[in-house]
């Protein structure tokens, strides 16, 4: 009994996103019969692609989001399933074409689509899911969350552009680095919350308080991400630790490494990720370069200050059970890295 | 006196789009100024890109379908400006998207922007351009015009896998390529086409006119474009005789010659187009393959078959200069392979 009860007691400490799961289930198997039925195609290669990225088990924070924040103002209508598939598809046509930007071998802990069907196909069934996304946010008929989602659509390309641009310099800026994942990775989370006070016809200071809660959990996402990337467990990821290092990132823990560190490391950094020059035991002594000046943990404490600022903007969001499950869903993604 | 009359005769009876792009060259200005403005972003490399692209000399005939096809029912706002930038965006970004799937090499007769700033670029600079487009839809607020081109969106990349699946194969049959031709080429014509009703707010019989006008015309214009490859003169097109062939694409001249050639001219065709081994003297040999049983003569027929189709919408919708000019857009086509 004793046992039972602290397994019980400790599932209640530990963060989890299993509320709102739990709140927005039902939304979500018709968001996932959507995703099924719009990834279809006489074309066969398209829903072979699409459902292998389907089934290989993202989390589908992004649409349940949008799903959450209509639910939280009782929007009864349908717009906000079709608005959260089209999220989720505008999220996979960018992991599509990021892989082969990347030249990524995996994605979470699967072969990359890439691997398994070529650059080619990746980057036309990106599109093709781009194109659907774009058909069901006309289904649904607002205007404004069409205003949303594309100009997320374009912010995230520039994102991407611009870390073209910063991926070999060691040299990048912390505020660079900044705008770089606030648009790759912020403005969809942003958009995707969002979109549910739209389509429930919520107030402009409804709309902001979503957006802002979803931007600013998109950056504490991203920041645990990259610090999970140099010391989290590869089961928690799906993908191995030092994927960002092998493939020459510069995320926040590098730019913070660099600024801090010694000619020495900063020899280092620029041999590995700008000349991609690794050789065995490099990634162990990266951790420990980045651990010896505080970059890991620094760059967690930004993670939990943005966080903070995410239930800051819940605040404004009207109380009750989605509240408190996206409350409890910033606490999970800081947990990941804790 | 004499010769000069001659060649003023010959103008004349050659077709030309010069009266076209006179018809809207107050419309295609601020076509080009938008097209200008919202290439740009604070990410160089962007902007840069757009501007090759830009400046590289397409006729542009897709944006001019739209103005023409607005202004034909004496619409008097912006909105069609405006959609005809988009649909140029659209068009752009699928060629810098082909370019990385087809591995070219050169595009209009320059090098391919994948060659000069990398295949990663491309695809995300073609992105961003996607993503402007519809942003540049929403902007002008017709659910109707976005409906029309987002679903060619989908189709162009739906057509662009099915491609990549026959790409390799020399038995794809002519019904499969045309379906390949109707998706990647002729959608986003007869999109272009329609939503210059569609904004000028006209009966769905004249958008249904303008939408097969477009597409016939794009259905010719890529045959014709087709047959060049193997026997126009590379500047007409912008591009080198031969490129489809050194790509192992499977246009119509192939399929009609391993349909109708003998075991010889198909083992010379799966060598040079599936295997991709290709010797000094094959284009030669291929052309005289293809001539040899009327496949790039029957190739310019069905294009002429189309132009005529395309013609005969053309009769539904209102006389006038526009319908002229739009009539000889079509005999142009034709025309670039006579």
């Amino acid at each position: 009994m004793a046992l039972v009860a602290s397994v019980s007691d400790n599932k209640q400490i530990q963060p989890s996103i299993q509320s709102l799961v739990e709140l927005v289930t039902g939304g979500m198997e018709e968001v996932n019969q959507i995703i099924l039925a719009k990834a279809g195609s006489n074309v066969e290669l398209i829903p072979e692609i699409a459902k292998h990225l389907i089934s290989s088990g993202g989390k589908r924070l992004r649409p349940m989001l949008t799903l959450a924040c209509a639910d939280m103002f009782g929007y009864q209508g349908t717009g906000h399933v079709v608005l959260a598939a089209s999220v989720e598809f505008m999220h996979t046509a960018t992991l599509l074409h990021d892989d082969v930007v990347d030249e990524s071998d995996m994605r979470r802990g699967k072969l990359a689509a890439r691997k398994l069907w070529g650059n080619q196909a990746s980057v036309l069934v990106g599109d093709y899911l781009l194109g659907q996304a774009f058909k069901m946010m006309v289904d649904v008929g607002s205007l404004e969350a069409l205003r949303i989602l594309s100009e997320a659509s374009a912010i995230i390309a520039e994102g991407e552009v611009l870390q073209l641009g910063a991926a070999k310099n060691i040299l990048t800026s912390e505020e660079d680095y900044l705008r770089v994942i606030d648009a790759k990775t912020a403005a969809l989370f942003a958009a995707a919350a969002e979109v549910g006070p739209v389509i429930a016809d919520q107030s402009a200071e409804m709309k902001a308080a979503a957006r802002a809660y979803g931007r600013e959990l998109g950056l504490a996402f991203q920041l645990v991400d990259d610090a999970l990337d140099y010391g989290g467990s590869s089961a928690d990821l799906g993908k191995q630790i030092g994927d960002d290092f092998r493939e020459g990132k510069i995320t926040l823990p590098i730019v913070l490494a660099v600024e801090r560190g010694s000619d020495d490391d900063r020899a280092f950094w620029k041999r590995c990720l700008e000349e991609g020059k690794i050789e065995d035991g490099d990634l162990d002594a990266a951790i420990e370069r980045l651990r010896k000046v505080d970059a890991i943990a620094d760059t967690v404490q930004r993670a939990r200050d943005y966080g903070a600022n995410a239930l800051k903007a819940l605040e404004k969001l009207p109380a009750g059970p989605h509240n408190d499950a996206l409350a409890e869903a910033v606490a999970f993604c800081i947990s990941r890295v804790s």
